[in-house]
């Protein structure tokens, strides 16, 4: 009942994750509405993301070349290994400016229920990272979920033996207080709890 | 911290209505992650509907080329003309099947408080097609907000006696029911109300 160039649109924006048909519309009309140079820039921004960016040939995270910032900083420690499950959690971490290693992004979690594998994770791929570099420790930082701790657990078992093997801390978070904490974060926090002395 | 065509990605997609930081990057990574023809399919879209989408020179609905299909479809009744205040506004209407008139939009409601006067509305347009064709009834359906009855009450004012003018029946939505209805609408469902004789 739009024209069909807005009708086009609506129909790819709505292909977007959480856009329903609703949103995609209203997002047609601002974009119709906006200046010319704010639309050029989204097409132009959308063209090139999928043209430049591709992942790092050695962690697999996201690289604008053949490999991604930090595998190429040489003061990162080439020694230690943060192994996450997505390129969007290194940023989180990379926040904390608590963690000076590399990364590799496993391209997802362990999921029989979904299919997922361990061939459709780069699961050799970490073992030959492990086999050929000088690497003393792997952080395993896969998502405090079902399918991650089983993630964390099968990459541990691989390793074992092979070089030093963490997980990342699980307990309450920062600012949260206990009446509201679930039942599993609070066990967590119990199982892991740390002497007081040793601070 | 992304690679820099991402976060170009991320900053364009932020400038859509409702779309934040997070969700941004969302949309930006399901877009790296699609294949490559929808996301291309999706700049297209987008530079399309800027380059090929302007306003009917008639009633100034959304039109893909200089008049809109309304405008140019002869089996429209010449004689009525809605007043709506957006585009957007014409589709709703449309899909009721109950008006087969003409349109013209106005592109906003009266607003003093946000700077919109009669000279920022197409209301000279118009008062210019009332006079030049043989309309006989505008219908003015802007929406049933403050902005919008202010915008119906100043139309209304310079039409009279020109032509007949109405306004679309306010009151209780269909499927309402009276215990959830606020006293506004309520009020307007009894000042509107009709003979059930005369139905």
């Amino acid at each position: 009942m739009y024209p069909a160039p807005i009708e086009r649109l609506v129909t790819e924006l709505a292909k977007l994750p959480g856009i329903g048909q609703r949103t995609a519309q209203r997002l047609a009309f601002h974009i119709l509405r906006a200046d010319d140079g704010d639309a050029q820039a989204l097409a132009e921004a959308v063209r090139e993301v999928k043209e430049k960016v591709g992942l790092c040939e050695i962690c697999f995270n996201l690289a604008e070349g053949p490999r991604c910032e930090i595998c190429e900083d040489p003061r990162r420690d080439r020694a230690l290994i943060c192994v996450v499950e997505q390129p969007a959690d290194v940023i989180p971490i990379e926040r904390t400016h608590e963690y000076r290693g590399l990364y590799h992004v496993l391209g997802g979690a362990l999921s029989p229920i979904d299919g997922v594998d361990p061939d459709d994770l780069r699961i050799t791929e970490l073992v030959a990272r492990i086999d050929g570099d000088e690497v003393s420790e792997v952080v395993v930082a896969t998502n405090p979920t079902t399918t991650g701790e089983a993630t964390a657990h099968h990459v541990a078992g691989l390793l074992r033996g092979r070089v030093a093997i963490t997980r990342l801390a699980s307990g309450l978070p920062v600012g949260a207080d206990l009446e509201h904490a679930d039942e599993v974060t609070l066990g967590r926090a119990f199982a892991g709890r740390r002497s007081l002395d040793a601070a």
